[in-house]
């Protein structure tokens, strides 16, 4: 018995990453790929390396009214925050599909941090304290009974997984944190603006949203308190790299007074112990080592003679970061083998 | 005494381009710079890769009806064509200013191959015997004595100044030439679109406009008939690399009876003796080799055993294929020094 | 019961190919890697993408010497030419192991052109009879019984694919065939050399080995000869385009007398019917159409008023042009279903 | 009356961005270029980008023992380190030559951290005392009248420009100083590496001598204890960008208690007033806004209710990180118009 899916809003980035995705998935029978631009569409006229690789029957996008008239067993949102949120309502409320949000309308749960991020009124305040927020290795336990998962954001996973560990163990201080990240374009989405233009970015190196402007901070402040148990308000600086995908974080922070990098990494072992997807490694991660795959993977050095340790962390902010978390949670809320599809 | 000059829609690539070889040509003054999007944008916020460059007097954008109150003594056009036709009408009718027209408007001698091509009636049909395609080193009498010159597109330069040569020496035949052409993104123009996306460009290549759709195709065909003294219809393939700029053609030809590839080299060494801009090479070059540069290089090579050669041509589209060979028509149109603002 | 596969050479750029595919195989065993310059080294060390995902008996690599102590079901060998012949010679003599070479030894039929276009003795000549030039569509029936497969170059196979059902037909004439090829960097292969270091190939674009230099034309000309029934001398010209992988191939031919691009589509279809790696497709085909995927993919254009046509063909060279096509072979010859770990 | 000079290692790629300016550089005949591994070769076989543009005279790479024969102005060192302190050393004695050595042998004033640095013994060290730290808008004084200027190193040019003005006037605090650097490839010189291979560097992004290792470290540290009257040990961690020029400088510092964002304004403002190659600016600048252009552009961000700052510093790490800065120190010494062939 395969679980049947839809997804809404199928013809972004994070849309056709998860459809790559969901095409080799042994447990999923596709019931429908929507999107309000191009109904009517066929898929494969917008991405042409999927031809041939839907089933015939589901092949054509369909409307967003369309799509809602359906429950799947579970539905996938890649639709815009704001949008988002009421656009998943009517499967959230049929009584069986269960909900991977892919925008930022459930990460937070602070109502009020959200709509000061997002500068609108939540659509829907009242489901967030139901939404479980989906970092699958911190948060598998709340993720496995959700009805409502809310996706991470690329960069917060990156800077999330190899953090979390170390503030739940007093490894690090939660004082002076600062997330250097640097993103290929794919970030960015697929509406063509001048910051996507391949005239501009190629060649080109540039930081944006400096000092506490970019909308994931919210998010990865209010994990890092939750982990702390205590407010943490770290840096946090976005950088976008000549390339398609790919996220690497530098991390600054502390060690906690009578620890070394071993702890760290020990820190890790303990937490990761048999996780796939949250790989401390030893040699300093690269990008290109995790392009397509479903890793987050991250190192430590200690700056000699200090107390001083910088994290490198790497992920595809395609996958890790956006659709093959999604897929990572949607395994684990029907309680399939986590890494069903994503090898 | 430096020459005034107005450049009109100066914030397009073409004309980002202009402007970074004229501020550094010693026998210019900048009048004004125009923009009908973006009129009273300081040009720095548009390009901050100029900033401090341009004299603050003329450092903001002005509108294209200001400009046309004004007589300079030449004006470049890097308007799309159409638009560019009647904007540049007020400058032919004032008694002074010559203009260098970037754009399509003028260069096909035959008003209905214009108006089948570009689909709507010539805006100034009247014109259209007067202009000189600005093909420098094949041009170079008519452009001195012109008030109207029009730039030849991108890809035709760097077909037509190895070809020319060649046709009217008779050295290759007229029948059977191909030009399978590779350029940059750059030659797609400022406007964001799926087709300049980096997601869709990067690690991408593709053809486009094959068998005959180009719009170049025309230009190309009628400069090549009149070298050759009747009609030439040669097969032209566009192509999009992922790179910034640059232009490479291979060109295939056959030889006429009796010819070598010795005799293509000596009819290169003729007809541009002393033209800097023009540089027939022995190793095959590459567009990286002319990169920022006005020249067009070309080498040819002959098929063992056969009357086929295969002739190698690159250019940079921004610069030999555009706002350069722009400058250098205006050196000869003003008797300048043809290398002036150009090495 | 798993097939056992040895893999010679397994850390150039066709090894690491091979082994991201065969570690999805459901019905391959890896029994080793080897590699004479980092025997011993961890694979992970050279490829980190690759950590954890191979068993961990066979993770570090062996000498040519320990892999040709076994014998296992297939061997795969991506060592360079003149290497390769000798380094399977003990498999193929064991009566046991079948072998597909992605080197060139084995894919001329005709030793003195091998001699002539690899300026060296052919290592063991009693064996090209016996080898079979592995065009899995084309000759599918002959790899079924094979004990030695030579895999095709990356180019050829986007040339051959689309022209040899043509030339079977009689849809295209034999004459005035032009193969323009665009090739992504990865097929210069894993060395790091002048012409693989990013500053001197990123934003450039160029041509090489013109006029029939290249060392895969032989094998083109010699398989169109074959489809022909006589000989076929086509022009060959490569390219190197700034981007990993990928290859386009611009093909230009004369329709025979009373042809059309539909007899083209016809001939297309006929012949690649139900084979879901070489598809005729209706919109131009771009290379990340295909990128890390098995297919081929090839449009037709016929130039208006004209009997001549331009065939766009797309690839992955390191998938259908190297060891996903190797890995085809290996499903053929083994009576496995032919898309097995390949979508 | 033209400055004679002459560039040893003239076929790295510091050597030819020094010749790219300086053939356009109006004060300046250049004696000779040479190479050991390439004398007697044309330049322009090597690069031709300068084809035609060297004078015949000095067109062919001449041996370095040649070139100690003659006595020029102005000798540029493009050598490694080790190798160059011995070659300049005739030149030095010559009693007439002044060098620029764009090495790294005469960078730090301290020789047993140069000697632990770089793992040798100082070629030298009688001449560390008389050489000159070549920034040029901190120690233009005494640049004017040296002999030997050691020309800085690329990174450590984009962190000092902005920091130094702000320790020497206490705006911000020595303590937690963080320079998290990013480079683009053409920093790893010209030698084809797996780090400088187009498959390795494309689509990739990488930390690499995280916490300490990298050795432009000790020349920052050295230059910012001078400034600050005090030792300073910033953390330094580079970053390699899939990208052939550029370096951007992501830099947080704590502010001294009582200042501003508008006091580091203030003190830039100060120390850089007609100074056309450091600029702050207010927007952030990006790298592209400086390649090809020798200026180091910076801004600040203030994080909201904080005393830390985020500077953001670009440079062409070609240019203003090496050739360009070259040129304008040979310009200081001699007396030239700071920019004369730099803009």
């Amino acid at each position: 018995m395969k679980l049947s899916v839809g997804i809404l809003g199928a013809t972004g980035l994070t849309g056709v990453e998860l459809l790559r995705l969901l095409v080799r998935h042994p447990g999923v029978e596709i019931a429908w790929v929507s999107s309000e631009s191009q109904t009517g569409v066929p898929y494969a006229k917008v991405y042409p390396s999927l031809a041939n690789r839907l089933p015939e029957a589901v092949s054509t996008l369909i409307s967003m009214q369309a799509a809602q008239q359906t429950a799947p067993d579970a539905v996938f949102s890649c639709l815009p925050h704001a949008a988002s949120a009421g656009a998943i309502e009517p499967f959230l409320k049929n009584g069986k599909t269960r909900v991977i949000d892919l925008s930022a309308d459930y990460r937070l749960a602070d109502r009020a941090v959200y709509e000061k991020t997002y500068a609108h009124a939540h659509p829907h305040p009242e489901r967030l304290a139901g939404a479980v927020y989906g970092l699958s290795e911190i948060h598998r336990q709340r993720i496995t009974g959700a009805t409502l998962v809310a996706n991470p954001g690329c960069y917060p996973t990156s800077i999330l997984l190899p953090l979390i560990p170390l503030l739940r163990e007093g490894i690090v201080l939660p004082q002076n944190l600062i997330a250097d990240s640097k993103s290929g374009v794919s970030g960015a989405g697929r509406k063509a603006t001048d910051g996507t233009h391949f005239v501009f970015v190629n060649e080109n190196f540039s930081a944006y949203k400096v000092a506490g402007e970019h909308r994931h901070l919210p998010e990865i402040a209010e994990q890092l308190s939750g982990a702390n148990g205590g407010a943490v308000a770290p840096l946090f600086t976005p950088h976008l790299v000549p390339m398609e995908r790919g996220i690497l974080s530098t991390i600054y922070a502390d060690l906690a007074p009578g620890k070394t990098a071993a702890d760290v990494e020990a820190a890790w072992n303990k937490a990761y112990a048999n996780m796939p997807f949250a790989r401390p490694v030893k040699d300093l991660p690269q990008t290109a080592d995790v392009t397509r795959s479903n890793e987050c993977r991250f190192a430590v050095r200690q700056v000699p003679g200090s107390s001083k340790v910088i994290l490198v962390s790497v992920l595809d902010n395609m996958v890790k970061g956006a659709s093959g978390q999604a897929l990572q949670n949607f395994n684990i809320m029907f309680g399939l083998e986590e890494t069903l599809g994503l090898l």
